[in-house]
């Protein structure tokens, strides 16, 4: 059934599989008067590229959107924005295996039996291209989300034991090394690990981390709609991530109450404020003003070239290695993934909040 | 904006607060003709139900549920199901300090910011209390997959530091103690862990973590409907949950492909099973028909009695010492309500599922 | 499946049938911070009780709501708001005849082949009972919509062949005959053609129009929820509404497009208008400033005296005499339901258009 | 706000305006296993084509759909079918004038009110071209609905005051004159009717016929997704569309219950069948195994050559004659517009229907 549109007021709807014609996303309910082009959108694709590093895959696709309605002179015109990127670098023949066996870790085998059959080439739909649409809406949310002066930044926290140590975050040093680590350190200690992994034909698992600031108390909608639990939703709604976390996450479950709530008080400005945010910037599901803070498990990369055992279609046991060319950690290339669904699922409970309060409409239509 | 609807097949919408006349849930897209009985919402209910432990609130809470809809002789006629339960022991005098402060850790000072004034009698809407609908509900969506030869089993896994041992596992335990836990040696040590915490006004986190047996393979929308997606959007909206995990969660994140990979074998019913169980049963969003795991992590409870620095609607600073009766840990009465939200998420999923091939209509409308 | 919920941001849910415990609706998305008391529900519902005059049943019902949640201290809190209307006069034994067997015009049939059997009592769910759940929430909608300088008023046009002369109309003369017309005349002769009916044990249709005042030019969202698509649902899910026009409705049809299109011009405030209103209101889905014109088709009551001929369960044909208290025509308590579908989709649209443009956000989250 | 979406389960996103790179339609639900080919949509694509005889637009436009994703093997994959039409002959010289000026009875104003500015160029948004998306998907559907053996006949009822006469009805007539009317009397006449209009300038409004045969009885979701209200929600959502009618429509409200109720009777098959069929084939919401009927009243088109007052976006009085090339009536070409709009709302309410009873989910799951 229908499970490709994400937001109810910011609503997109992507399409499109591994080695189709092309992947894209209908962006409908984007406000109109936003200026918007290529570029923009573009630079925060090129963020899950392939072909950056050793780290990530070789293969070579551009990507390029292209926008195909909803501007007009430059701006957004309320109506919907299409966006394509046409699928290119495909070289079937690196998966005639996977037809025939269903690849451990991945969607095959669940694919073939919830549907009859797959499009088995490239993962199809489970394929990491799927995201290329969600993460093209992301880059105009964001852009959104930058005008109301809220930002977001992720980065990966982790490969598999070699976390970034907090007192070496360096926010610009991410964008430096080609594993998306705010601090130096670790991500020499990541390349090795990882260099590790990609000898023994393995890979490697991560979490990875996003801070959204500037994010105003109040928004998220009681009680299915708490903005922890959309983003929650949105978050391992992304392929690979198995867990997720928002302020301490699983570290509060290990914690005494005296520990664990904040503080208020008033600041300099005559703000409340929170002493600590074990919260996460999230009270009862609605924004607090402090930064929001979360977590994404990433599982390593299922493809992997050692020799698995796994079953075919026809029911017999098989062996399987998987060759092509493949990530041999995730994350790296997620971070962009992580930024865009945060970012179009605050957007939707900004756009929801807007008429939470009778004053609100009353200001609106009575001016 | 509305938050209060959850699922899209069998639609549930709660309603009501703490302190209100009452609460409760309007079931629409039950399937016609299961039978139902008041008993057996009544029985999960019961579950949730205060006043059962000294680790649980002594409020005398009968919460009884009364179906005013949707119910001809027996049975569910198709139509919508209304549940509701009166509200009863409301001494709004213990609550009389909330409303000028903010108490640390709850949604007070969010629901001030979003809505301008709030219902502070006990929380209003962000009561504990708002979670009977929810539980109504589940008991009916549980009764449903029962008669699809699919349980669903919660419990206790940890209290604060103390965790069971999966080698004591013993699920009769269970209701044994009062804290749910299936190993009476780790529910023994968690209770004087707990009785320390109420000794030193204070409270405890915990972890709950609920299999899914009988689940068929093929359920789960991709890609933002993925199950596990939806599981967490469930898990998350309750209350106090700030982490979710599916399978190994967050011990995916440091595991290598592969560890983490599952192996498919034909077992000796002839059928594809897996070796081992990280995904969780759940590959791509869609349940790989091994039994699905998933973990809550459950903040302490906020209410503790110590007294602690805030802030009041004036924007002064001031302490607050929550009196009042509360639970020290939230975990022992959330259990049912995270087997609700997934026994809710599982039965949307399935009937999402039945017409996803175009075989499965023919077979339906052609008969 | 799930088909009791309207609305996408003042979302109601409707539950109950005829002859079970009570009828009610969930309202979810109000906007927080408007007064809100029992009383002026009431007087909404009391436009379409029954008993008031001979045109409409003698059952005895006194439809008194219960606002169960939602309201603090006399406002809406922005949380769910739950209303409660218990049923009182059943008679069962006047609906004996009809579990049986099928009555024409009537949904009995359809019931039972969709869900296999139904709550033959009163109609069950299909019962006109069922709007006192949609007119409880028009309450409501209606008064935010007053609130914002828009005002609806329907009224019966006609009653078999009789119909209102438009030179006649007077809007006081509605609330003073029992059948809901303003325009005395009109209202003498169609109670002439009603007594007829009445003595042949027959009934009659009628068209309920409905005018729409002050709704800003802007309102409503291209393409499938263009605000005349919507009124056009909104009217047609009303149990008996054969038919809907906005504007000249089927008029158009027969036009030429010199006398349909309204031509725009300056008028004394400086202001767009239109000269002439055939659009109804609505150019393009979206309200042009002009008063929202729209008509419903209302089929005669099904429920008559007269002998017909019918099936019954068994397969078996049979003759049926509804016999039981009836409308002979339905309209005049149709009128306010009518209203409430048409409050309900206006304030949809408008809290929705909140959104549609940059600089609303900007000003909201910027100031 | 998003509202270019419609479907529950079998649910399509429309995007594109006349003059921007192309329009395209997402259909996500798809039931998978369907065998697909862009020939079969590209025939439905053709009945609304412009250029097809003097009473269309000149304009040439193949209007050539791709399939951008969701087939594989020439079968439907169960993920998300991307349809794309390049738009090509699109002289923006032509449309100049409307830059500035509000055309009468077209969506200009409207879009600039809610807005704040619009794509002028052919409409944007508002223009004819947007249906191509809702026909594409149509052509899906119809397809799908066919393999249940249900099939729609849509046609052209009346041009102006030229209407068929149902005693000379001929379904092959319909494809065999340009204006798709089942009766070769009327048509000529109805020609002749269009030449005048076409002579002075004018054009003219229509009426639209749609039945659809062989639904079986139970389709349909009371109480806010009546099959006839979201037929009619479809059927007004369609640009020029102002009135909606299901059966005997508008008739009935003039027709005493004696007329209107269609008796029912054991046909020679043994099956319940109604004698006569003023409900249209849905009773209550829900389809009654008659074939379903349902009409469209069509506005003249806006676009007129004539000389017309209006507004400039300064707000000063101006003239307008539209030239460009236009369609002196909207219905030839909106005939297969509303066969689409019928057939997705037909279609979902089957899919929906699938889950409405225990013993289905049982017969399903426990096969």
């Amino acid at each position: 059934m229908a499970g490709s549109t994400y937001g109810k007021y910011f609503q997109i709807t992507t399409w499109g599989e591994s080695h189709g014609s092309g992947v894209g996303v209908v962006i409908d309910g984007c406000p109109a008067g936003l200026s918007l082009c290529e570029e923009e959108i573009q630079s925060f694709l090129d963020r899950r590229k392939p072909g950056q590093s050793k780290y990530t895959t070789s293969r070579q696709e551009s990507d390029t959107v292209e926008i195909l309605s909803g501007i007009f002179e430059g701006k957004t015109t309320g109506t919907p924005i299409s966006l394509l990127v046409r699928n290119t670098d495909q070289r079937s023949g690196d998966y005639g295996d996977i037809a025939a066996c269903y690849r451990p870790g991945h969607a095959d085998y669940t694919y073939d039996q919830k549907y009859g059959f797959r499009d088995y080439r490239g993962g199809g739909r489970s394929s990491g291209r799927e995201t290329i649409g969600r993460v093209a809406a992301g880059a105009v949310a964001a852009k959104i989300l930058k005008r109301l002066n809220i930002t977001l930044f992720g980065y990966v926290k982790s490969v598999g034991p070699v976390a970034i140590d907090m007192s070496r975050f360096d926010a610009e040093e991410r964008d430096k090394n080609a594993l998306y680590m705010p601090d130096c350190t670790a991500a020499k200690e990541a390349q090795a690990y990882l260099n590790d992994c990609i000898k023994n034909q393995n890979s490697s698992g991560s979490v990875i981390e996003c801070i959204i600031d500037g994010v105003p108390a109040g928004i998220g909608d009681p009680v299915f709609d708490k903005l922890s639990a959309n983003l929650a939703r949105a978050v391992c709604s992304i392929g690979a991530v198995k867990g997720f976390e928002i302020g301490d996450g699983f570290g509060a479950a290990f914690a005494t109450g005296k520990d664990n709530n904040d503080a208020f008080f008033i600041n300099e400005d005559g703000r409340v404020q929170k002493k600590t945010n074990h919260s996460g910037g999230i009270l009862g599901g609605i924004s607090d003003g402090s930064p929001i803070l979360l977590r994404a498990a990433v599982k390593p990369t299922p493809s992997i070239g050692a020799a698995q055992q796994t079953v075919n279609r026809l029911g017999e046991e098989a062996k399987i290695s998987i060759r092509g060319r493949h990530d041999p950690i995730i994350a790296p290339r997620a971070v962009v993934v992580v930024e865009s669904m945060a970012a179009l699922t605050i957007l939707d409970a900004l756009l929801a909040n807007m008429a939470a309060r009778m004053d609100a409409l009353e200001q609106f239509y009575l001016k």
